[in-house]
C-alpha cells in the first residue's frame, strides 16, 4: 500500500489527462473527481479507473475535448448528446445546466446519451446543494445483475443517487446501487480472496454462490431487498428506463447499449425548492428529521446510527489527513502511464 | 367471507360517501379507488377504509367537498393546500394538473399538504400512462418504521410509485413501501394469527420478532433492505424530506406531523416523454428490455418472472370475473354503515 496525499495525487492525475489531450479544465474536473472519490471511501471509482480511462481514449472510445452538445432544450429541458467525452465533464455540465433552467423553472431535467463512465454519482450534487436545490441523478450502464427469480444478467447496477440540503454541515446525499451491492464490492472481494456473504451472487446457473470468481465467470448480482427483490428490480429497472430509454442512451439489455467501453446514459432532475418553501424552513425539517433518525435508540453492537451522507463525510476527514492508500498494482499502473506520457513522478508526489 | 361483484360494491361505496356528504364526482372517485385497489389485490387500500374514511368525516378530519385550493403556482409546478379533504380527489386533482402542466413544460411538479389518506398511490399514475407520461408520486405517513440500526419509529412506510408507458398491455407500475412491507401485510398476518418472516419486524426493544403483536405493541418495521437497510433507510428519508419537508405537511416524526387521523403530504412528478425522445420509440425500448427481463432464464421454483405492474394485472382480471372476496368483519362494517345512513344494501348488492 502507498499513502498519497490527495492535493498531490490530483495534480499528478490532471497531468496525465491533459497528456492524454485533456484541456485544463477538462483534466482537472476528471481528476478532481476520482480524487474526491477516494477521499469518500469509494476506491473503486476513485484513480484506479485512470489506467481504463487512458485506455479507452487511446482505444478512441473516449474524446477528450468532446463536445457538450445540447440537441434539444427549452427554458425547462434539455437532451445532451455527448459525443462520447469523459462522463466526468458532462455530467458536471449536465448538472449546471440544469440548476441554471431551474432557477427560473423550479424544476428542470437534463438526458445525456453518448456518455462515457461518469464515475461517483454522488458527486455531482454539490452544485445543487450549493444552490439549496435538491439533485436527482440516475445512470444505467451495461448488464450485470439478474432480475428476482431470474438467473441472466439483464439489469445493471443502475445507482440511484440523491442530494438534499440538510442545514447540518454534512448534506443528505442517498447514492446507492439498486442491486444489493455495485460490483466494485465484488471486485474488491475477489482480489482480497475472501468470500461475498449469502444474498449477494448467483453463478452462472443460477445458484446461490459466495464465490465472488462465480460472478466473473458469468454469473449475476442479485438485485436489492433479498426476499423482495422485485422491489430492488422494479428500482433498477426504472433508472434503466430514465436513463436508457429517455435519453436514447440504450437500455443495459437492449441491442443498441454500447457495451463496448461501456455507456452511462444519465438523467438528471433539479428541484428549486424555494418555488415550494422557504429553503430556511425547508432545511430546519430536514435537520429535525435527521436529528431525530440519529437519537433513535440503537439496537444491540450498533456504536452510532448514520444517515447517508455521513459515512462519505467520515472516510474524506481521515483521508484528507492520513492520506489516500493506494493498492500496489493501481500505484503501478499510474506510475506507467506517468512514464509514458514522460512524467516525472517524484516532481509531483513528496514521498514516492 | 363475501364474494362481491366489483360494479356493485362501487355503487354501495359511492351511495355511502354521497350520503356523509360527498359531491357525486368525490363519491365517485373515492368509491371507485377503493374498490381498484381491492381489484388489484391491494386489500388494506380497498374498501376496508370505507369505515374509517367515514369515522374521519363524522370527526371533523375528513371533509367532503373540500376546496383544491392551489396557494402557489406557476406554469411548470404548483403547491396545494387540500384543506383536509379527501386524499383520492385531491392527488387525482394534483396529478391531472400536473399532467396538465407537462404538456408544455416537459416536466412538472405539484405538491400537497393538508391531505388526508391517499390511499393506493398506483393507482394515480394511469392518467399520466395515458398522456403518455411518467408519473412519479411519494406519500409520507405516520412514523412505523426503525432506522437502520435504530430501534424507535422515526420514519413511516413512505412509498415510492412510478409509473411508466411500456408499449405494452401492462404498464410498469412500481408501486412499493421503502420499508420491507407495509403496515398492512403485518395487519393481515396478525388477523390470520400468522407470524411475520425473519426481518420484518423488531418489538419495542429493538430485539428481532415474529410476532405481529410485538409491532402493535410499540415495535417497529424494519427498512427495506436487510443487511443493507441504509439504503432502504434513505429511500424512506428522501420520500419524508420531498413529501413531507416540501409539501410544508410535515415529516412523519416532526413536531408539526398531524398525527390524529393522519396526514399524507403528497409530491408528484410528470415527465412528458415527448420532450426528451420519440414516445413510441421509448416504448419500443421499455418493451425490450420488460421481454428480456421476462424471457431471463429462472431460477428453481420460479414460474413466471413477473414486472412491477403485473401481479396487480393479474389479480384484476381474476377478482373482476369472480367477484371481490370480503372478510366478514369487513363487510359487516360496510353495511353497518350503510344502514345507518338508512341505505338498503340489497337494493345494490346483488346476491347479499
Amino acid at each position: 500500500m502507498v499513502d498519497v496525499n490527495a492535493k498531490e495525487l490530483e495534480d499528478l492525475a490532471k497531468e496525465i489527462f491533459k497528456s492524454a489531450g485533456s484541456s485544463d479544465e477538462e483534466s482537472e474536473i476528471v481528476a478532481g473527481h476520482l480524487v474526491r472519490a477516494n477521499l469518500a471511501g469509494h476506491d473503486s471509482h476513485g484513480v484506479i479507473r485512470i489506467s481504463q480511462y487512458i485506455k479507452n481514449v487511446r482505444e478512441g472510445l473516449t474524446i477528450p475535448r468532446a463536445e457538450f452538445k445540447v440537441v434539444k432544450e427549452t427554458p425547462i429541458i434539455a437532451v445532451v448528446d455527448g459525443h462520447w467525452g469523459f462522463g466526468q465533464v458532462l455530467t458536471k455540465k449536465g448538472v449546471e445546466l440544469a440548476v441554471k433552467k431551474a432557477s427560473d423553472s423550479g424544476i428542470s431535467a437534463v438526458a445525456i446519451r453518448n456518455c462515457n463512465h461518469i464515475g461517483r454519482v454522488g458527486d455531482y450534487t454539490s452544485i445543487t446543494l450549493e444552490n439549496d436545490m435538491i439533485g436527482f441523478i440516475v445512470t444505467n450502464s451495461r448488464s450485470l445483475v439478474a432480475p428476482f427469480g431470474g438467473v441472466d444478467r439483464v439489469i445493471s447496477t443502475n445507482p440511484i443517487c440523491v442530494g438534499i440540503p440538510s442545514g447540518r454541515d454534512t448534506p443528505f446525499l442517498l447514492d446507492m446501487a439498486t442491486s444489493i451491492h455495485a460490483e466494485g464490492k465484488i471486485r474488491v472481494r475477489r482480489n482480497r480472496n475472501e468470500k461475498v456473504p449469502d444474498g449477494w451472487l448467483i453463478d452462472k446457473d443460477g445458484n446461490p454462490t459466495n464465490e465472488p470468481s462465480d460472478f466473473y465467470d458469468g454469473g449475476a448480482i442479485l438485485p436489492l431487498g433479498a426476499d423482495v427483490g422485485y422491489k430492488g428490480m422494479g428500482l433498477g429497472l426504472l433508472v434503466d428506463f430514465l436513463a436508457g430509454a429517455l435519453t436514447e442512451a440504450g437500455c443495459s439489455s437492449s441491442e443498441e447499449y454500447r457495451t463496448v467501453g461501456g455507456s452511462n446514459g444519465t438523467f438528471i432532475i433539479v428541484i428549486n425548492i424555494s418555488h415550494f418553501t422557504s429553503p430556511t424552513e425547508f432545511k430546519r425539517r430536514v435537520n429535525e428529521v435527521i436529528t431525530n433518525t440519529k437519537n433513535s435508540r440503537r439496537q444491540k453492537d450498533v456504536k452510532e446510527i448514520l444517515v447517508p451522507g455521513e459515512p462519505e463525510e467520515i472516510n474524506k476527514k481521515k483521508r484528507l489527513e492520513d492520506g489516500i492508500e493506494i493498492e500496489e498494482t493501481t500505484w503501478k499502473s499510474i506510475v506507467t502511464i506517468a512514464e509514458e506520457y514522460g512524467i516525472d513522478v517524484d516532481k509531483f508526489i513528496d514521498n514516492n
